[in-house]
């Protein structure tokens, strides 16, 4: 029997969420420290320099919290948590070298330290772990969502790439790469929970509906913040995107709202990386003007409500009050 | 029913294997064109430009026949195959992004045609597509073998990664490594078939056992071909490996074999580079006094050997008769 938590309750960010998954993410840190340990000095060291340099683990939460929604009391959503941030972690590594980043979550990405080949490899190992524990769950269903998704996200990878620095992308192209490269991890994150749970058709969707609409939400927040979010001012960590020549939805709208001249700077800036301080400030001013960050935000909203919606046929549990506060945390994060 | 075929016969290096898995290795192609189709049209770019320019298609080709040497008579050989294909292309182009190698095969590397990052992300989509065929046949073991092989190949490359450029590395870590980094998917390639026939455990070790000696044998007959096979001789393609510093079992002979003085001058040119023509003369003249090359080759003969041995308990039939050529075909390209 599920407890009937009021939704209209002051949303708390992801506090209850933590709370209800913590013995499990226990298991799940357990797991994934057993499972980057190597006689290979490199692996432990590269896994656990992005491991622990403190992502919020919110797509394994995503797998204990719709698992537990779903009633499911086994062991197997422990290993499946751990292989998808696994899966996240290989992501990030490899996208580094794509993007030669220089700092990931603060701290100097793994490539500036041990270099591709490192960045490479180990992503290649975790990668290769994931599969591992999955296989040792033994769902095929799971191990076809998890799969599929893995196929997903890179094909996403490859498609941002050669969508690169095309200033003419549009929005519908855009959510298309973003679907791939963010919301297909969410989505299979959240619908391995209910298919181990053994739950019916209506309410795996349900529950993949979410995740997929909240990743796409969680991605455009995570586009407007690079510009600094709703009030679109210079700070730490602004502009990354736009030195990188990123086309994200903030430059998608401002371009296609722009006169002939501010188009012409979009180009110059994306595509030939006239991209320093004083070019940036003119973005921000130019996504100012035509509300570009405000409305990437409101299409976040959007995509929040489709997640909002997608859980309602599933009654009222401390699991689903708490996955529902999550979009808005989610949200929230960019005023 | 076996036909027995007198083993006595001479060796004709892989025809007899081409023949016998002839049509199935065209399902073999025609799934691999049909997986490295995208929209993304990079995709099958970067992923044909590899599997189009001509490996021998070993691996999945034993796939094949160690399936039709167990009697299996479904299709799940045939994704499994490509699987292991697309495992052993997603590792090449990783490798030459790790090794910043400018030809593969004879042809421009991916990376210097499409950019690091294709080479990254295309490996990537061959492996999830691995993944998802591999779930599609729907064995749980031949997953939990070619995940484990996955994880095991990922692990190999940064041992080697970790141990490069280290001229005192023993011959038994270099044995593990390429045990790892090479054997492994050999290994895996051959159990699967097995395992889809259902056969007895004993048979299921003996394919295993079988393709882990060939894949250490293949391994070293390559090292030796990198400085011109028994010959050891300047040609085409020769000193690949010494250029770049890697230390395979030739360089570790004979650094073990040297004078103090020899070991100078191969400390200066694997740690140091100090590898240009003159100094690959002067290692070429070094392994041959030292007979480094004729012991790597001897070394392959001894793996080729316990390969053989290990198919001795499987009744004869042409996918044995061609099996076992096959390790005479791997050795004797390096005379």
């Amino acid at each position: 029997m599920g407890v009937v938590v009021p939704l209209e309750e002051k949303s708390t960010g992801i506090e209850r969420l933590n709370g209800l998954v913590a013995e499990a993410m226990a298991g799940v840190n357990k797991t994934i420290l057993a499972r980057t340990g190597s006689d290979v000095a490199m692996i432990p060291e590269v896994a656990n320099h992005l491991i622990s340099s403190g992502g919020k683990r919110l797509r394994p939460m995503l797998t204990l919290a719709t698992a537990g929604l779903c009633g499911y009391t086994g062991e197997g959503h422990i290993k499946l948590a751990a292989s998808v941030e696994f899966m996240h972690t290989a992501t990030l590594l490899h996208d580094d070298v794509v993007d030669e980043s220089d700092m990931r979550r603060g701290k100097l990405a793994a490539r500036m330290l041990w270099g591709n080949e490192a960045s490479v490899l180990v992503g290649d190992f975790l990668l290769g772990q994931a599969f591992k524990m999955m296989v040792e769950v033994g769902s095929l269903q799971c191990l076809d969502v998890l799969s599929s998704a893995a196929a997903v996200i890179a094909e996403g990878e490859v498609m941002q790439l050669s969508a690169a620095k095309d200033t003419q992308t549009s929005e519908d192209a855009y959510l298309e790469v973003i679907r791939a490269k963010t919301a297909a991890l969410f989505a299979a994150a959240c619908e391995v929970g209910p298919i181990l749970a053994g739950r019916a058709k209506a309410d795996v969707e349900a529950c993949r509906g979410y995740g997929a609409n909240l990743g796409i939400a969680f991605q455009l927040i995570d586009d407007a913040l690079d510009y600094g979010g709703s009030a679109a001012k210079l700070g730490k960590n602004v502009g990354d995107d736009f030195r990188e020549g990123k086309v994200t939805l903030p430059v998608i709208l401002s371009y296609r709202r722009g006169t002939a001249e501010e188009r012409d700077f979009w180009k110059r800036a994306i595509e030939q990386n006239e991209s320093g301080d004083a070019e940036l400030e003119r973005a921000l001013g130019l996504m100012n003007r035509y509300g570009a960050i405000g409305d990437t935000i409101g299409r976040a909203r959007h995509f929040g409500e489709i997640a909002r919606d997608a859980l309602a046929p599933l009654k009222g549990s401390p699991q689903k009050s708490a996955l529902l506060e999550v979009i808005d945390f989610c949200i929230e994060r960019a005023n």
